[in-house]
């Protein structure tokens, strides 16, 4: 099976994925009384397992809800230890370079992954490892906040695949990378 | 008339209007063979007038073309003296707080304008000037570059009131100020 690293994820028009103090209350600036998913489960079912950073998985974690995930979760740090001790069946600890990691993943039998939070996504694309991203934009400038997108040794070209507005005010776009572009 | 501040700008997925050196080549990353126009002359017919800072003026007069603008074009500069003797009855010199620059504009019977720029969008948000933007989102990541936004003194919340797809790449979203939202 052709491996795919895939983000969906949700940002201010002015592209963070959270305020300064990490906050996301924001996300809710838009009322969603029908609580439409967003293409959100449709996602899920096209990923074999996430990959997410130490800070997402902390996120998550701090949650009271219920472990909100079907799949399995690998979570990437190279500073934690073990997963701790109440989520220790929930979720696999991996460690070292990104190519790695994937290949220790792709060994498991998962091919097509969730790469997310914003450090881990940053990395991935800094090493060109991202094949599709669902962007969510809320229409919202912070003004400031924790950046989707980072430094990049070399610009990446996509193509829009698809877009698509929800309540009335949210734009998701589907993108795919499109390497052998000379970008 | 209502007055409306409206902005009409391309940008990289990442948020970039130009690259580190200025460039906007990464424009033409998507071949547009048919030169469509994703909207401009329609965005066009509906201003009265342009109000663009210095970079965006000199940018536009040193392109080896016919000037560009059919409509009245101010500069907005707290530095240059002079508009450069070529472009004298191209472009109206004015300075000073926005607010007064926009009144000054405003009793000369032009209440919709274009306000280009990226320094000059940026002054406008941050004063909460900016009623609509049409937004084209051109699919690459830059990885750095000149920011369509900046850092503001409060959130500001937009809707989406339409979205496209064009050349099967670029998506175009316009958003709309929404006010009195609490945000």
């Amino acid at each position: 099976m052709e491996n795919r690293n895939k983000v969906y994820i949700g940002a201010s028009l002015d592209g963070f994925i959270a305020d300064k103090e990490g906050g996301i209350d924001w996300l809710d600036s838009i009322p969603n009384t029908d609580q439409i998913d967003m293409g959100y489960r449709a996602f899920m079912a096209q990923v074999d397992a996430l990959l997410m950073g130490r800070n997402t998985f902390e996120t998550v974690c701090g949650f009271d809800i219920d472990w909100p995930y079907e799949k399995p979760v690998f979570v990437l740090s190279n500073t934690l230890k073990q997963i701790p001790e109440p989520f220790h069946d929930k979720a696999i600890l991996v460690s070292g370079p990104l190519q790695k990691v994937l290949d220790e993943i792709h060994e498991q039998g998962y091919h097509r992954l969730y790469i997310d939070g914003g450090k881990t996504i940053q990395s991935f694309l800094r090493e060109d490892l991202i094949d599709e991203m669902t962007i969510t934009t809320i229409p919202i400038l912070l003004g400031s906040g924790i950046s989707l997108f980072g430094e990049l040794p070399k610009p990446l070209l996509f193509e829009c695949v698809s877009s698509q507005i929800f309540l009335g005010k949210i734009v998701q776009s589907h993108y795919v990378r499109k390497r052998h572009s000379g970008f």
